[in-house]
């Protein structure tokens, strides 16, 4: 058996989301499909990160296995023509150890969120981001999102479907800049609670429309749900880069 | 009378192209028939550039005249709600003299094109760029890049539907820039021939690619359509801004 890590690209507005379900096509899933027709093998692929319906990603990494051998162009080239036409594609395919899984072997991971922040509706970014209306305070929002930073316990800002024991999480940097009209949030730790990162976005957009006059640090503090913005839509966030 | 100039954004790929056909939608047509729905007064519209199906807007521009009045924000909101659900949207609405013609009055157009190099298909640029599987020797393009520059006869790069009586066309800048695996080639000039820009891009792709060997320079001086290269696809072709 050889274990093979891909880099996976996608754009995830027709899909379920990564992980497999019965209500729709999931990334993984074509993904596998891909692989049985590359290969005959029927395989099962671990994600890094299991990104939501609607949500994309421009470096997703998985881990599978195969019995017979491939190069790894073909495996490349072979899965990327079996995913046609869906709007997935493999990036990058490399040979790995035994011990590393795509899931527990990742030491962070990188998100990007992108607000566009104009009166007019989205055109060319329709789905590939969130565009709010209203002018926001930038530099308000470049200030608050620095109490992000850090241990803390996140219990505001997770989604009532979130099955993770503990809310505590680590968040080794968080940055926000704003190009023109476009305003990129970008958010790197090792793990992150279900929703965690279109919370706080939605947060720092209700700061930046003076909706939310509480900061950060107290909606942390108070571990409640309530406090914290709406979940931002999940067409503006990419799952950006899986580190190991 | 008050004639209204107003910039346009849009995604071209579900319409036939700016100019009203018989064969299908086009973006002149939906923003008259928003015009109509706002105001009850029947339209035409004129803009800067006949974009082709498929080539997106940053920045297009057209005018048209209104006997009732409006605010520049009423305009602009209602024209946007009306245009709803299409890709379609008006950033900025003016005022302008009698005089002012969104295409005659044009001093020039930038159009940019939008290249991704790499083996992978597109899933988020599907259909807003032209994927080139095979690796570009750049350093050439940029270098060829430069014969466009200044007044030529550009019977080679034009299309054989082009209507215009004279190819004599000049060229103000061509630019061609990298950023990682995308590559950015931006046009400046007062009119172009039809499909100039995507002949150029083609031209210049297939001069990195190794497949033509003779210089731009060979092939304006030609005037020979077969020299150039194949038509870039209208995917990855945005009308970028129009000045006056």
């Amino acid at each position: 058996m050889t274990k093979f890590k891909i880099v996976i690209e996608y754009d995830g507005t027709n899909y379920v989301g990564w992980q497999k379900q019965k209500n729709g096509i999931s990334i993984q899933e074509l993904i596998e499909n891909a692989i049985f027709k590359l290969s005959g093998e029927k395989t099962s692929l671990f994600g890094a990160g299991r990104t939501d319906s609607g949500v994309h990603a421009l470096g997703q990494v998985a881990h599978f296995e195969l019995i017979k051998s491939f190069s790894l162009e073909n495996i490349r080239d072979g899965l990327n023509q079996h995913l046609r036409p869906h709007t997935i594609a493999i990036l990058e395919v490399q040979k790995v150890d035994d011990d590393f899984h795509a899931r527990f072997s990742a030491n962070s991971r990188e998100y990007k969120y992108l607000i566009i922040n104009r009166r007019a509706p989205l055109t060319i970014e329709k789905n590939k981001a969130w565009g709010v209306f209203k002018k926001l305070e930038i530099k308000k929002m470049i200030s608050e999102s620095q109490y992000f930073l850090g241990k803390h316990n996140l219990e505001a800002f997770r989604s009532i479907d979130c099955q993770s024991t503990s809310a505590n999480k680590t968040i080794k940097s968080v940055n926000l800049i704003e190009k023109k009209n476009k305003i990129i949030i970008t958010v790197c730790a090792k793990s992150f609670l279900h929703s965690q990162v279109r919370i706080m976005v939605g947060t720092l957009v209700e700061i930046g429309k003076g909706k939310i006059t509480k900061s950060v640090k107290e909606i942390i503090e108070s571990k409640d749900r309530s406090l914290a913005g709406v979940t931002a839509p999940a067409s503006g966030l990419y799952l950006e880069k899986v580190n190991y």
